[in-house]
């Protein structure tokens, strides 16, 4: 199993969890968050506005997934949410070794 | 060391702690956050009130535990947090390389 | 590539952000969280106000670097956060295996 986290433009994370969904993928954790990226300080446009400041508002998905599915939906992920414009997100994959269902207690990859 | 991450019903965030506090632990970390699991799209029951929407209000909790404390850990998190209803939710392991206890320079189990 | 998760004092973010900066890392993603750690239930001063509650107010801030860096990163991070007080908060280090920037499609280290 991978956790693939993905920090995107908020306006985008409709688009993402539609292809994540059309994966067959069930499961989403979505956090606000703030940050920058290599333009840091600098200008970026966003929906609209003009931000000077150095943080931003962005979406951080988490999904955890089987190894199997893990191309898949990196490629739906970046497809999805990719605009061509600065801002548009890093995408993470990072291991995880045990998962639990709570209420079935079922594990690894049948609890996802 | 591990990382355990689990995203629970928000008014089972106090029995949770209590329930890892009696195991000696002593510290987490804790994020409001949104989530779908299986049911997405469909209805959930979520204290008392009925959500159609996709996303419902979630607690993240992250406890970083010495890899000895991990098994007892899962067991009482998955105990505390478990209703039996849907939306119960998911317990995530992760490893963790390396721990600094920011005040003292402590570093990984004595971090903790 | 490692991910660093710092747990620190909400008003020493910039200070943090600057140390990082300084080091020539471009990207940040930052979370508003609340927390405990050993003093759990007691009194911890922060920013002047006395909180008998549990859980206070933290900011979360992740980075993800180069393997070459990780070690800089975590100094300036414990130099920067530190005020030698209770609460100054916790640094873990954790692996990642793959990361993509959407805009360009790059990959892994290109990718930070
Ligand atoms: N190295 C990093 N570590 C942690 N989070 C990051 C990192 N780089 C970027 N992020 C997060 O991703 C968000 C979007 O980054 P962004 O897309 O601006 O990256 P970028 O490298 O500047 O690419 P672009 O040139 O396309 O803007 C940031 O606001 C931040 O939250
Ligand atoms: N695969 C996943 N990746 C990331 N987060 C997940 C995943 N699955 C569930 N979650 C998170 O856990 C929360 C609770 O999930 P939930 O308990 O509804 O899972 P479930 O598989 O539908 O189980 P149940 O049938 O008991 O409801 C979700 O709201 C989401 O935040
Ligand atoms: N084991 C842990 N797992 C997850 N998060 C933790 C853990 N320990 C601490 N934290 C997070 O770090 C924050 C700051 O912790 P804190 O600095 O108080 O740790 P401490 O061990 O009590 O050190 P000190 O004695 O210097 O206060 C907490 O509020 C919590 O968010
Ligand atoms: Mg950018
Ligand atoms: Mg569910
Ligand atoms: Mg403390």
């Amino acid at each position: 199993m991978k956790l693939i986290t993905a920090v995107i433009k908020p306006f985008k994370l409709e688009e993402v969890r539609s292809a994540l969904t059309d994966l067959g993928l069930q499961g989403m954790t979505v956090t606000e968050v703030k940050g920058y990226g290599r333009q840091k300080g600098h200008t970026e446009i966003y929906r609209g506005a003009e931000y000077a400041v150095s943080f931003l508002p962005k979406i951080k998905i988490e999904v955890v997934v089987p190894g199997a599915q893990v191309d898949k939906a990196l490629a739906a992920i970046q497809r999805a949410a990719k605009t061509g414009q600065i801002g548009d997100g890093k995408i993470f994959v990072s291991p995880i070794e045990h998962t639990v269902r709570i209420r079935t207690g079922e594990s690894d990859d049948d609890a996802l």
